[in-house]
């Protein structure tokens, strides 16, 4: 929620004039994404969105990124489009720092997100999966399965000063984890932080998904399960059955889970939580007080983690293969 | 920079449907103004700014802020225009705050301002201090020479960490100013916040100026020492007598300086470097290591101080009376 490099005038007049888009009438910082800088460019023809990739973002998975969402937007997907330069170019750079221009998407993320917009997601995150098979680029998933026990070490002397007991209980469930992590599964190229905040809503239709700044190669169902976690449970951590029934139908109505996958996501739904669980801890552990961005709670990831551990079966999801 | 209190849709829906100005196509916070909470509103009919005020902004001013802008607006002087809702209410709430929607100013601020932005903004100042001579509303300078000393206390034990002999320095200037301050200068509604990301402009020419959350009645001199300040000197700490001179010749263009304005003018600008100087001492020494807004550097304006206190007459800023 800033804006870490400021772009001086004769730096950005440099920049436009390298595009066919008119001339700027307003240029303001957003306050939104955590791990770059985001500005609203504004013309006399049209919005944009200009970010500037910051130091956590490795410059060589940028090419990857911005060609995924010129996929995506070029199969009718709602995403931001990268704008081309009069070179053709989209990966540029300005003020030290590697940018993309893209284009602005309308609508609003929502707060307190109900079943129809979870029916909404399921479809929407099922037709970016069928659109991204013939995308070309591949990304490893940096946090994966074989990432969390060295990033689990990092945080161990200190967990269970955020709770009792916390680090045993993460090194179990991460014994479990490796011991039975599904394999096998149909995989493609998945967003990984489908968050509320980064899927835009006009009324009661999804109209974008944004921030493609995790997405990789992975199973689909880990997809699923992160969407689970992040749209079907309320403020006070109860499992919403009509929210994931909504959200796993739409989805399944555009591309069928096959039986492996709807065994397997109890499971994923456990290696999703630890996932977010153990970087928030992290963060916990190692934001300063008082620092630009605030540190999420991980207790709310270990309250997910609990209510998969006592599901049986997918179908307590509240719904039948 | 930064947005402090977060809107729910629902609260955001109830609120936008009091007015008359279309739906909702974006709303996303923006990283400006220090003081308040700033969302850019876009609607399927214009774009708006609304501002939610936050703590340090004292409620009962603001009718006198908003206020202004209305009258400033519709003399017309190019600021933001607070939008009346169906009921012709200004000043509203929102999220439990205080709050106005305005009208979205085209602009951009300039990095680094050349001499016709000085000019530029010498016209506008003097614009706007003639515009605003029969508003009807009155606030009192809550910084102003009587407000130096106490404010100073705060700071004077710490403030030889920031630089060794700075107590000392800042004590010796206070005595000097409380003995000599001009009184019976013109006075008016002054903007006393004149910073560079406080006025826009489109091309070269100035766009419009915001943020009128400092105005309040005091001497116009006052201001235009603000704005030597704020303008008139290099990232170097040099003080240009180009700019000075085209913004003072500007202003004096549209209301001529009197002999008594000018001869004050150099221990005006001496007054402004000490306000400046003292908040962002406090800020320095009370600020939270990586908080949300970087206090800046007082030295800075302890060098502009010293420059002041070299000047004899106000011929030195680059123009005879």
């Amino acid at each position: 929620m800033a804006v870490y490099t400021e772009v001086r005038d004769d730096e950005l007049a440099a920049f436009v004039s390298t595009y066919d888009i008119g001339e700027v009438t307003s240029f303001k910082g957003i306050a939104e994404g955590v791990e770059n800088s985001n500005y609203l460019l504004k013309t006399d023809q049209d919005d944009f969105i200009l970010t500037l990739y910051e130091k956590r973002v490795n410059r060589e998975d940028l090419p990857f990124f911005i060609g995924l969402m010129e996929h995506l937007a070029a199969k009718g997907i709602a995403c931001p489009t990268p704008v081309k330069d009069r070179n053709g170019q989209t990966l540029r750079e300005l003020a030290g720092r590697p940018c993309a221009l893209i284009s602005f998407l309308e609508g609003m993320w929502v707060r307190r997100p109900l079943p129809h917009h979870c029916s909404e997601l399921g479809k929407a995150l099922a037709e970016m999966h069928l659109a991204a098979l013939d995308y070309n680029g591949t990304r490893a998933n940096t946090l994966s399965l074989y990432d969390w026990r060295p990033l689990f070490e990092q945080s161990k002397p200190q967990a269970d000063t955020v709770q009792d007991g916390l680090a045993a209980e993460i090194d179990e469930e991460l014994t479990r984890l490796e011991a039975d992590w599904p394999s096998g599964l149909p995989q493609g190229v998945i967003h990984a932080d489908m968050f509320p905040n980064n899927v835009f809503f006009m009324g009661d239709k999804l109209s974008g998904i944004i921030d493609y700044y995790f997405a990789c190669n992975d199973a689909f169902t880990y997809d699923i399960a992160i969407c689970l976690n992040a749209w079907c449970f309320e403020h006070d951590g109860a499992f919403n059955t009509t929210k994931a029934r909504a959200m796993l139908a739409s989805y399944g109505a555009v591309r069928p889970l096959l039986k492996s996958e709807f065994d397997a996501l109890p499971l994923m739904a456990r290696g999703a939580s630890v996932r977010f669980l153990l970087t928030r801890l992290y963060d916990w552990l190692n934001t300063p007080q008082g620092a630009l961005v605030k540190p999420l709670n991980p207790l709310e990831y270990l309250q997910k983690l609990r209510f998969h551990k006592h599901v049986e079966t997918a179908r307590e999801y509240g719904l039948d293969q």
